[in-house]
């Protein structure tokens, strides 16, 4: 599969380098390209607690995207899926520790444990204060003494780091540190395998399957299981993480392992909040991609058995915008739907000359039915004369409860009867224009005005300009003519419909995708019953 | 392929209920599923300027996750990819609209404008003051009189809503948002086309190929171009977004459509700053999902032409977590590498009786090399022998270089000689002890409780246990039992070695992989090596 990167040798570099750029300079990297790929904070005075974490690369946006304020201090970061070298995680160690220490935040992955484990000597025989916790929250297979490091190392990082933003000291925030990873339990589930830069993807989870108790390297999931719907997905990660999880109040943690959409973390996050644990859950982070494995298109849910002091520092602000937060969860009822939205029917009232006007309009639109469909048939699906003699019908049925003897009230329920009666774009748009006559007409305008802010509302709305072959072409020469009478309108109507055979590139409406020998000599439907409504109307 | 969704059917609702479920109380929707699908905020009082936005689902987060203070008052959602309705539209607007009245921002596809068009004459003519602007960013074909709404909407979403929070009125943020939308243009590029869900991915974009110009509903982009890598795909949106940009700085907006990974975003971050266009661009918002095509692996960038005023907007306080903040472009020069990677070698001293003890040991391991590849091959790669002897005549040719005088600067000299010189995990895990049992040597600790400490510092970072047939189980009891002298040790050691061939299960290490029965009555070769060097020694 194609992908967004240069050189499969430089992509973490690349990818550094962008993260560094976008940061508002508050990131930098250490200069060891590119055996030494550090991201550090350049407002780091090296006066409190650091904290190192990292890793392979490919769980963006972990690691660099924590370091900040409250958080990281540096992120170590190796190739895709495998661990920085020794000297590496030394090199981000030494950049950022001062007198006050540095705990290292290490996901319990042998090349990293080793690492880690190792640089962390290195720097001891240094003289710095380290300390090293190694975060094995997986819970996919419970009865392993040697648990991955998944998502959960977030609430590491939040929590060791709001307290080393604090000022606390590294007994402090290790002993911390240690408790969270204690109480943190994490499992994931994806329908799909990642896809490794420069790597053919593996097809290993067959349609209808899902992968249950994955890491997040690509590795295969403890087990394969049908997958059927959402809601029970979130049911059987919740089943597992229940078998770990102790008494008392939660935190979870819905992470995106890459490539599920935004939509369907949603969905997931509905029923996590509904699940089996749901009674229990005080507090949500997510749904956001912060542990990611690639592209897989998989979750995680990660819970916190919450003690009292921790929610202040998942709370406390901190710098690095890959956190998203944490919100209670607390339920909104729905706002009742506001009033308005059924039309108010003017009461009915009379006036024989506007209702003869009307009647002869839809009479003039049921005559030119056969014509108009005919000509749509140029250069649509034929049913521009049906469409209007559909409207003027049901018009013609609804005159007793028309408003005739007000014309604001008139122009604005003829619009509510076309939208409810005609279908298509352009019945909207006659909607539009009758609607906006009608509230210029209210405002005080006289009626020509009124007709005119109309047409302006439906070029607003639709887009058309003169020219576009729609009906504008006959009503918008009409309306100007209009002050000199019905007869000057109705010869700039028909005018403004013969010119419309002319125009055999529309720029709006259907007949922009129909080719110039189909449109040339063949009038635009809707202009020509503008014309035949004044000419017939005269 | 397989989604994380319940059903086709309700898809949009329930990730709504997610969306507002996991707010914090910030959210709501109105009461009106299945068929009005609005969310508002909860904090709403109606006293400023509303503004209300939304269209089709499948491009979260927007349109609801940009609701919130500073942002939108409302976001109406359609279905997947469908223009939500005149009702839905109308309920939205009804919903949030008070005297100072509300902006609808509309991004330029028939079906949105078409039913918050009528939404707005029908508010209207309830009285309320409503205006429409339409977004119109797209640069995929710039002599197209009718340009699509793309991720550009987000400047207006943002620029418009500050001040409407400002209080400013209607007409203001009106006139505000017509200028950003005049002054926005979006290109994107894709490398895949989406999924909707339910149906059938279509196979679109061949291999080595990608879409340029794209509209976010899955439809195709203006043109097929070969792709190479990110670098070139970057030039190639950047040249198209040059032809429509005019002069002075501007803010860019780097959007993924979707399915694009954390870590080609990064890349692509990189490539934008480093453009043809970089020069100008003093603000950078992104790279982030934030107006996507479901799971459309591609990305679009976005520029708005700044003026004075808008940096203020865009930077004003607002508390949609999806609008992800902007980021001035200030280079941050690589920070210089620290000292101390370099490991110093203390001076070479003269001790011969440590000299001889640890040629000794050197000298057994050497010894012991074909019989401890026998029993590696029962469990692992047969190298086990190899390794350590390796390491022995290492350490044997740098024995002149070694501090014999000082028992702590020899215990680090050794780690550190170990490291270098020794593969695997076991080489980094004996390099550890040497180095653990260095500092508290230096620390004061005897020479014995030395050798514990690094022991203990073994298992945390190695993670095993007595039991678990590794080396620790003849080191441990072997330490333990030093107290009483060689004798004594070597006695626990080679008691701790043969234990290891009852254990069947591995639990640490490379033999958790191996069958119980190529285990069964073998000894760890680690143990094994363990107490040969005691046996021998004594």
């Amino acid at each position: 599969m194609n992908q967004f990167f240069n050189d499969k040798e430089t992509i973490v570099t690349d990818a550094i380098d962008g993260l560094v750029a976008s940061s508002g300079g508050r990131l930098a990297r250490l200069d060891g390209y590119p055996h030494i790929k550090v991201v550090v904070r350049t407002d780091w005075d090296k006066s409190k607690v650091a904290l190192v974490s990292g890793g392979g690369s490919g769980h963006e946006p972990a690691h660099g995207g924590y370091v900040g304020d409250g958080m990281l201090a540096a992120a170590v970061c190796g190739d895709i899926f495998a661990s920085p070298s020794l000297e590496a995680v030394l090199a981000g160690i030494l950049a950022v520790t001062g007198d006050a220490g540095c705990l290292l935040i290490v996901k319990n992955y042998t090349g990293d444990r080793l690492n880690f484990g190792l640089a962390a000597e290195r720097a001891r025989a240094l003289g710095l204060k380290v300390e090293v916790v190694i975060v094995d929250d997986d819970v996919a297979l419970p009865e392993l003494p040697q648990q991955r490091g998944l998502a959960g190392t977030l609430f590491v990082h939040k929590i060791a780091g709001a307290l080393a933003e604090a000022g606390k000291n590294l007994d402090v925030v290790a002993d911390a540190a240690r408790s969270v990873i204690a109480h943190t339990h994490t499992i994931g589930m994806s329908l799909d395998t990642c896809t490794v830069p420069g790597s053919p993807k593996e097809d290993r989870i067959a349609a209808g399957h899902a992968e249950l108790g994955l890491g997040i390297h690509g590795e295969a999931g403890v087990e394969q299981i049908a997958f059927s719907n959402a809601r029970d997905a979130m049911a059987q990660v919740v089943e597992k993480l229940s078998m770990s999880v102790g008494q008392g109040s939660l935190v979870a943690l819905l992470n995106n392992l890459g490539g599920a959409t935004d939509l369907e973390m949603a969905v997931l996050a509905k029923e996590l909040l509904n699940s089996s644990l749901s009674s229990r859950i005080s507090y949500l982070i997510g749904p956001a991609a912060m542990m990611t494995s690639l592209d897989m298109r998989g979750f995680s849910v990660s819970v916190l058995e919450l003690d009292g002091g921790q929610l202040e520092l998942l709370n406390a602000a901190s710098s690095p915008t890959a956190w998203p937060g944490l919100s209670a969860i607390q339920s909104a009822p729905p706002v009742p739907m506001p009033d308005g939205l059924t039309p108010v029917r003017p009461p009915a009232s009379e006036n024989p000359e506007r209702r003869a006007r009307v009647e002869a309009c839809c009479q003039i639109m049921i005559a030119a039915e056969a014509d108009l469909n005919g000509l749509d048939a140029k250069s649509g699906d034929g049913d521009t004369g049906s469409t209007l003699s559909g409207a003027a019908r049901a018009l013609l049925s609804s005159l007793d409860q028309l408003p005739f003897a007000d014309d604001s009230a008139l122009f604005r329920a003829i619009g509510l009867e076309l939208s409810q009666t005609m279908g298509g774009s352009s019945g909207v748009l006659l909607a539009i224009f009758f609607a906006a006559a009608g509230d210029a007409s209210a405002s005080g305008k006289p009626t020509l005005s009124a007709l005119k802010a109309g047409l302006d509302r439906v070029q607003e709305i639709g887009g058309a300009e003169v020219g576009d072959r729609t009906m504008i072409d006959a009503l918008h020469p009409a309306l100007d003519a209009l002050k000199s009478g019905l007869q000057a309108a109705a010869i700039a109507a028909r005018a403004g419909a013969d010119e419309t055979a002319k125009i055999v590139q529309a720029k709006a409406g259907r007949a922009t995708y129909v080719s110039a020998e189909n449109l040339a000599g063949h009038n635009d439907p809707g202009a020509e019953a503008v014309a035949r409504l004044f000419e017939q109307l005269v």
